[in-house]
């Protein structure tokens, strides 16, 4: 196997910090370029104390050129407004793909952009090039991708399990996502809501009436094809910061006045994944099999997925399961880049996760 | 003041232990009569060790007799098949008035209950007789009542919140409750999801498309105007376990077509509330004000609620936080006695919230 | 009964959040000046959740004459550099007398105050002056001080463990003390190891081969005589951050070659703490009743305590378990300053503890 | 590489869980018997949901002949009691050779055997065959074992601590250790203590004055010349259950008069574990690098060391800190298996850790 060297920029972040475990035991990647901003020059492990004796030395400060030359791929995970512009920065360098993480180029529309992103002043032409980068929805653009824009975790999840609504022939009403986030998601960030003594022991609306990750979904839902295309369907996201350090789930409800029983919902999550390495549908609801909880994915790339319909309420539950920092985050950007190294997508993800 | 005093059926339980301490500093209320069942001559400050130097002796074993012959109020916090023959025992043998904190008396419709709790043999005339124990919406029927069956937390929480509607002109679609809920709502039983190792670090779903108190929230619906009556409304509910000991939030998604303003919501839910000593309405979304986290409603009496318009989603959301042993369990059956005892409902019960 | 008016200054930390908490239920002390610094100006309740309803209004800026004009007392919850110079302004002001949470005027030896606190430039003579805020041991001069210099939540643990010795003849070799700690003893500092998710899911070493509650209560043992004067006793201090919120536990251990039986241990705390209100003795170490646990003391005054002998290991072991943000800080000072008013010392202080 | 199978008999448990998981990814073992005891019949993903999708199928019936005539080697994670009896029957069916996770044949005395386990019934002739399985410690006499008796969780973070003594020359005074430990330690067995509710926001002493590790820690201690031999040292452990599921610290305390300096423990840490790959020893303390924390070794074979001295206290301070199921318990019992077979001890288990 040929080994390719990567650059991971915004490298002493959280997402960082996954991105250097999981290509720690890659088997084609490497971490050629680690690079910080302002943290250049301090030892990684004083940051990332799980890579001791894994990764040696200190963060590289940023050089576009640099990595160029000595990486074809880079891995971007800074915030939207320094990511804005690092990534043309890269691929000008010449680096040929960048994974960028942030949501910098996630959105087609200006001018929901502007709205959600005011400070990200991006590239519009590399916004129009741009491809969303969720394997198992998009994989044939990613494979031939400049630029692959990471989706959001929650988005992640939220995308996951409308999927089954392609195999459900149902009239749609209104979708409700009500997310519950763990604490990783914001990564290090010193906010006061972020303090151990203020989250612990709560359960906090971070984003009751909006959030940011809507318009993303609502992108996604058109583009491929989660709802009929046209149909103006309502649908709105929750967001709730629980005691939880990694881990996010999203429950997915579904108003239909068509309602399907849970048996289909079942069977269309079965066919609609079947054949996805990632993605985990559980059984039957009322069986001792735990239905989907983060805590059975933590560390993986895995996607855990339980449905059911809740006929008195009109409503088909879909709970999509993942780890925020993982299929949420770095491993899924790793699945995209094996996607687009034309290699097989779980090669260096198969780790099982820890439990309990 | 003449005293006034109480049995608690069913002490060793949270429930139990939570009666014990909010009456240990009720200026009315007593603790007379400390029964348990299994565990009866046991030391109470074994079971409950926060009650240790503040109460002493052993639980006494059930005897309806003796409990009517030394009380005029009983509590009983046991599970709904021994209540729903404990509760007209203690009647019959003559105590005024007793608080069910079980739901073997809550639901009207015998079908309904048989459905949910087919091993709860309840007496058909005292079901017909018993009033609902919520005392936001039904204090003039509690203080004349015998029976008083106490809500559910997750009814408590989602019942509040759906109070905002009887101030908003809204035609009403559906309604999605999504509740996050702590482990002390389990009680004390042994269960293999209910131990720390399996549920710490998790967000497990716990009743996916169908809830016992569903049927609950929907009678009060009916019965208090909380929606149009005779309209066939969608309402469902799913609820999460989370790494949470104490407190439930509920957030309630309102489906309207004619979606007022956030502003509105606000609102109705100050006029709706204003004159309510437990209700604590939050201020707009978008100040530095944290919205309604059960944190900030730890150990007291407080529902804490905040509302506003996702006009993109067509929702309505409104969140209620609360204690689930507190509001949610043992202090609102003393809220409710005391509105039954004549007195205020603030006394004995006027506590700040531990924070953080 | 006359109210007593109160200072509270630094109301905006988590002590000071406490403060107005109990104050809010105390039926002599009254929160009359609710001083912030960079806060000052702003609403209560948006700092205090748990605060909404209970008290209104705004934080009010410093001003010492103010104060001193309108209140008897003050309560000092300032980091140690301010309260330096803050608590000798307020008794110039005239206010009667102050109690200081902050470790400005603890040690009396200037080197070791120097050495550990070398920003909290303080009054020397107000340093003599001051006593030590633990009731427990030093009741009579708090009664009569001017200046009350509150013990540090670890150091109130420990000293009270330690207060077995006095009734225990016993050789001392050598005492190790482990303290385990939640967050809030931390206050709301953003500081990049107090993130939630950097402190959640570990048990990190915060002070592994010394702290700075240590001299203090080296200082301590000496001044009241917990074990023989003049003797050169080796004693030190390890504390962890552990995933929790509210509550401290220290396990204190006494290394000595007259090692006692489990049953001396416990009669001799028994003596030691027989008369007072606020001290829990825990029974026999293997019965159902669970050893001191900071869950069971949460939201109250109380310290649990509880002993016993490792004949192998050569060692006595005592654990004591309190609030760091109660006992160990804020209701703490209120005991103290019922002391100095010559009122009861449990005047609003006899709230029962949340379990679970 | 000729593919090596292995029995796994209490697969159902939590360290039956985490052997499953680690020899999903392992290049020379194999899981051929997954054996459960009550729950012979189940599907494994009921029990482990993490493993869905990794595995499939059943546990089987225990069958000592089946095991022996399909496997070369076996794991026993089963209870004392339980595995007293099984590790003999699997021997004598032909098993080349049994690694045993529960405590039967730990000891050597066979009268603190039956002071600590009366109701482990074990082969005394095994007992005394049986290896001590810390690698770091004995990895010859493992390599020629029949049965290895694999060490309790806190007693290889203490003897992997204490390891330093050999490389100090100093008098030993006493030892005292504190353990903070995670609940999966104790893995599913239904306790009230093991409760969510009970154990969740508290710091419980789980054995105060004695553990049943205490021996097994003395044992090693002498027969590997971690302190001077036949010197009377007094050595004792408490134990805590803190708010964790997974990870353990283990505090050394070493009292001595003839107290190194802290660079003196650090370089004797290098010295004692240059050459060992899963100890990872810490730089200096006061620098930005977190000292030894289970948060940074979670789901890895990684024992974190970091030492200092407390010279006011006349302590040598050293914690270690491990995942309890993993270094702890599972890992371990590979890589221990791994030296048996002769190849590389880190063969399967380089994974790197989860951090945040």
């Amino acid at each position: 196997v040929e080994l390719v060297s990567a650059g991971i920029v915004g490298a002493s972040g959280m997402l960082g910090g996954e991105l250097l475990r999981v290509l720690s035991v890659h088997p084609v990647l490497r971490s050629e370029c680690i690079v910080a901003g302002a943290r250049a020059g301090e030892s990684i492990v004083a940051v990332h104390p799980h890579l001791r004796d894994v990764l040696h030395g200190s963060f590289e400060r940023h050089d576009a050129s640099a990595i160029a030359e000595r990486c074809r791929v880079a891995f971007v995970a800074l915030p939207a407004e320094e990511a804005a512009t690092t990534v043309p920065a890269l691929l000008d360098a010449g680096v040929e793909v960048v994974f960028d993480l942030s949501p910098a180029y996630r959105l087609k529309d200006a001018e929901l952009h502007d709205r959600w992103y005011p400070d990200a002043r991006r590239d519009p032409d590399l916004a129009a090039a741009a491809v969303y980068g969720l394997p198992e929805l998009n994989r044939k653009a990613i494979a031939e991708a400049r630029l692959v824009a990471m989706p959001g975790c929650s988005a992640t999840a939220a995308l996951l399990a409308l999927g089954v609504l392609t195999k459900l022939d149902v009239p749609l009403d209104a979708v409700v996502i009500d997310a519950k986030s763990g604490s990783s998601g914001s990564g290090g960030a010193l906010r006061t809501s972020a303090l151990h003594s203020l989250r612990g022991g709560g359960v906090a609306p971070y984003a009751m009436t909006s959030h940011r990750h809507v318009p993303e979904i609502r992108q996604a839902c058109g583009e491929f094809g989660l709802h009929p295309a046209g149909a103006e369907v309502r649908l709105g996201m929750s967001v709730f910061s629980v005691d939880l350090v990694r881990g996010l789930s999203a429950a997915v409800y579904v108003l239909s006045d068509g309602a399907p029983r849970s048996e289909d919902v079942r069977r269309g999550l079965h066919r609609r994944y079947r054949a996805e390495p990632f993605i985990r549908v559980q059984p039957a609801q009322g069986t001792t099999t735990p239905l989907p909880d983060p805590k059975a994915v933590i560390g993986s790339n895995f996607c855990d997925i339980g449905g059911g319909v809740d006929a008195d309420g009109g409503r088909i539950v879909v709970v999509a399961a993942l780890d925020n920092v993982a299929k949420g985050g770095a491993t899924q950007a790793v699945q995209a880049c094996n996607a687009w190294l034309g290699i097989a997508e779980t090669t260096g993800l198969l780790s099982t996760p820890i439990w309990p």
